[in-house]
């Protein structure tokens, strides 16, 4: 079993398993693990480790359309070195800072591989949680942010310059869309956030709301930093299939679009619209790949 | 630095951080990861594996005299295979049922090492939280439960029987003491769980609250268990310097002792007396030794 397949299995005996978080009276809940192998490439720093362990969570946060309030990290690794955890957790601190939730702590644990596992906590707005299963045919498809920027960070860790390796850091560090979530909970029908990327996302929310998506290339907004490492031909390849660019995807009824793009501060780009069925790009197939979680 | 270290340093940096579980507002929050080689001892089946890696962090919520309402875990391994981790979930629900709270998904990561992260969050009750600092002398020294539970297991992990390691997964699965804590939270001055040990737990209370203890060793009691599989000699050393028994400790008020003994469903034992200075056992200093995390 993969783990796609053994996410399927898990969604099917728990309950909201298939949302980025759980939702416990009006508490949402979520958390991951990161790993440096598969997470961390090296040149990232602990302080970038920390911002990014503690921001995928509240990214989850955000993706229901919760208020963050508090998340926790453990922080694993071969030996603990004084500077290295200070600085992992000042990562975590302002991460948590930039969206107005408190990081409260964690633990530690001994292992050969960096490892941090975060959890965060929100809490639902009056407009109630927003799950993937609600877009409608006739809705508008939306994002937040700019696309491809973990991608652009990626190529940018394999540079031999300091000055490359630092901005890596920098672009690795995202802010979450607590506040961008929280305005689209009156209005989004289904939303969820990319952490496989842009087109693994849509057919995750097809999937989920049983509804189709009819994406334009060109509409989709990328990092300009894509541009400093790319060719214009790998543009969307790297804005709609790496992922982990911890954007919000979701679907928003037309007459409700603008008041939206108005309230999100990250911003809110329409790139497409829900239909009935198929996931296109252009009105090509748009494949089924991108980041699968290792 | 060594983890101990590592942790008191976490301690002056984040609110909270000294004691079980983490606070914000009157939600108590609590993280652990639990690993295969230094935690689930071979023979341990997957199913107790689910229940004892949520249990430990159940066990935090109790710690802080707040209700348990959910919990989530993140699964690494290897390779995903089904049963196993249908197992996992299955003693993660059941841990969860046992205290009333939710067991509401995870997230799965690809590790070398079966790894476990788990995540409870409660709510404090009206009495508030207890923390490990309020314990005043003249006051009684208590514990939930029996102790020496997971030393035994231990032992019986490593016999060559099927039944053997049948009892020791037995063992292994816990009840956490969070109706107790609950019981316990309108009078208790101080707690916490006994995650590291008796006795180095006494440590920790006797330094948060600055205070001493005065153990009585024939008073602690001893889970049956142990005499199964230990010489008479070694029934204090199991039950006081291993650890990982997730029970309660506190100190209680004279006048509030038999109330919460009444109140406590997993039973509360008078084991001592809170002194000024020192932590002894019988008139002798008590070793903070115990098991330490790896």
């Amino acid at each position: 079993m993969n783990e796609r397949d053994a996410l399927r299995a898990l969604a099917a005996d728990l309950p909201h398993a298939g949302d980025d978080a759980a939702v416990v009276d009006d508490t949402v809940i979520t958390t991951d693990m990161l790993h440096e192998r598969t997470d961390f490439p090296p040149g990232t720093t602990r302080y970038t480790a920390g911002w990014r362990a503690v921001g995928a969570s509240l990214s989850d946060v955000a993706a229901m359309g919760a208020t963050a309030t508090a998340a926790v990290a453990v922080y694993a690794d071969a030996a603990f070195d004084d500077d290295r955890l200070d600085r992992f957790i000042a990562g975590a601190v302002d991460v948590c800072e930039a969206v107005d939730a408190e990081y409260v702590g964690g633990d530690l644990d001994t292992h050969d591989e960096f490892t941090a596992a975060s959890t965060a906590v929100g809490d639902a707005t009056d407009a109630g949680v927003v799950t993937r299963s609600g877009a409608r045919p006739g809705d508008a498809l939306c994002v937040t942010g700019e696309w491809g920027r973990s991608a652009a960070a990626l190529r940018l860790f394999h540079s031999d310059s300091d000055e490359a390796v630092e901005r890596a850091n920098d672009l690795f560090r995202f802010t979450p869309r607590v506040a961008d979530g929280v305005a689209l909970a009156g209005s989004a029908t289904a939303m969820m956030d990319s952490s496989d990327g842009l087109a693994r996302s849509l057919h995750q929310l097809a999937e989920a709301s049983e509804v189709g998506f009819e994406l334009d290339r060109d509409r989709v907004p990328v990092h300009p930093a894509v541009d400093e490492v790319a060719e214009a031909d790998e543009r969307f390849e790297l804005a709609a299939h790496f992922g982990e660019d911890f954007e919000l995807v979701c679907a928003v009824p037309e007459a409700a679009v603008e008041r939206a793009r108005e309230a999100c501060p990250g911003g809110l780009t329409r790139v497409g619209r829900v239909v009935d069925g198929g996931v296109t790009a252009d009105g090509d197939p748009l494949p089924d790949r991108g980041y699968t979680h290792g």
